[in-house]
């Protein structure tokens, strides 16, 4: 077993432990590209959202480009495409994965200045693209997301070491309280909840549907949830929902008529790239945590963007 | 079959019907015990919000009866004990029935001016109460209902001629927007929805637990919910929500720890009284919708209430 600043399903008792990293990485706020509060409410919420980041027409090519992936679901890498858990609706597309590399849309969105320059600003390295996809949250019958923290998974299944990562959650459609909105428990970023169980060999293949072991214990959680709020926001389409890889989140179902859509972005820092995983499983597939990264994000022009 | 202005689950094509009944059958606004804004709210959206009904002693009391309902559910009319649909959760308690026959508590309620008089005002008759129950909504694992119209149910499954009745929703908890609230879509009391399919036999053993006949039209609720809004009241403990038993309602789950229980009782019309089900069915039993009942509700001064 390698040493372990943050162990996790190794233990038949759940139990909290410290952060050991920062979560703001940067020296000041000189060239800081968003505001001082929102940088201020990030580090204390381990969240912030952004509105108007994106413009209506921008927002629609984006649109343009989701829709066309979940209709030619086929032609995509088939093992990036996941479907709703229940067997009726298993030919319903839920996320799809790996998206900076199927398209150039999503590939210069992740790179785009806009996004890229707070993720290098703070963490204060270069980044990479640690995972994206696109989530689908479908109307009367998306299903709910249980809690977690992607620190805790990407530390245990991909070997991320320390909390140098965030993940930016780009709004395609406009969000509704009851459409099952992410859900985040403010404030919880700053311990890690370790969880009990061991991973099953190729547990990817069912935690991107239902996560069953990496579940935090339901008296911390409580306990969190007394000590933070639940923040659940619900911007419209194009602003950018911008979370620690430690802030535990997840969503309830979804009932409504109303459909939900956003691109998802995981920056990690260049010098927090994965090592083997900390359970000591196999590593998971390319797809999920990119390992084969050779260089840094280089950052593109806002022209390009508009471009795609 | 019976003459029926409200024909349900006798086609394969849904659509709807207009409502043939008043919303408000009283004749002026003069002995209102509401407001007369509260009024027309109710008359536009078929749901209104009453804040600080019952003041926090009397919120402590009712909490106390309910929750040991729930605990002794073994000493209750075993029927009327209702438990989560999933076979790993069915010892929880998701709802106990025919609570105003079973604990002087929730009989003094449902009997209290503050309450009956504002249903005999909307319907302008003499009522009693049809279905009364205990809702418990838990944490972590609380289910969703699918959206459905009460008086679909009752017409085709109880025999209710008209729409003639509404329900109160007594809040014994706060609520949390992201605690799965109940949903209602407003206006959509105005139309009734005929569904499709057949209703089995004693379809109530299962539809208590999940509604799978008497489901609206998926493209018939995008319709209602582009039309009208999807209003979810988060009102604190102590505040009632009262709406027509046609406004078409439900509530998505609640995987936060924040649980919520409500006090439910539906006041029919006493002119409206249940003849035999327009579905062809047997009649469900007593304790989901009440026949033995040999003369109205007598209201309850304020007094009597707090003495329970």
């Amino acid at each position: 077993m390698k040493d372990d600043l943050y162990p996790s399903r190794s233990s038949t008792q759940p139990r909290t432990y410290e952060r050991k990293d920062p979560v703001f990485y940067g020296k000041g706020t000189s060239n800081c590209p968003i505001s001082s509060q929102d940088l201020q409410g990030y580090i204390e919420n381990g969240v912030m959202v952004l509105e108007d980041m994106f413009s209506a027409e921008e927002v629609a090519s984006l649109q343009t480009a989701a829709n066309s992936m979940r209709q030619n679901a086929n032609t995509l890498q088939a093992e990036t495409v996941v479907t709703e858990p229940s067997a009726e609706r298993n030919d319903i597309v839920r996320s799809v994965f790996a998206i900076h590399q199927q398209s150039d849309v999503f590939a210069n969105i992740a790179a785009s200045e806009r996004l890229s320059d707070i993720a290098r600003f703070i963490l204060n390295d270069d980044v990479y693209i640690h995972q994206s996809r696109l989530n689908y949250k479908p109307g009367f019958h998306g299903k709910e997301f249980y809690w977690h923290s992607d620190f805790e998974t990407w530390h245990v299944e991909d070997g991320m070491p320390r909390m140098r990562a965030l993940s930016m959650s780009v709004m395609l459609t406009d969000n509704h309280s009851q459409a099952g909105p992410t859900m985040f428990v403010s404030g919880s970023h700053n311990s890690f909840v370790s969880c009990t169980g061991e991973t099953p060999d190729e547990n990817y293949k069912k935690s991107l549907k239902k996560q069953e072991v990496g579940v935090p214990d339901a008296d911390i959680l409580t306990h969190m949830v007394e000590t933070g709020n639940i923040i659940a926001p619900t911007p419209p389409a194009g602003s950018v929902v911008i979370f620690d890889c430690n802030t535990m989140h997840g969503s309830n179902g979804n009932i409504t008529p109303l459909e939900r859509t956003n691109a998802f972005f995981v920056y990690n820092a260049w010098s927090n790239r994965l090592t083997t995983p900390y359970g000591g499983t196999k590593e998971r597939p390319e797809f999920i945590a990119h390992r084969l990264v050779d260089r840094p994000l280089v950052a593109a022009s806002k022209k390009s963007i508009q471009a795609a």
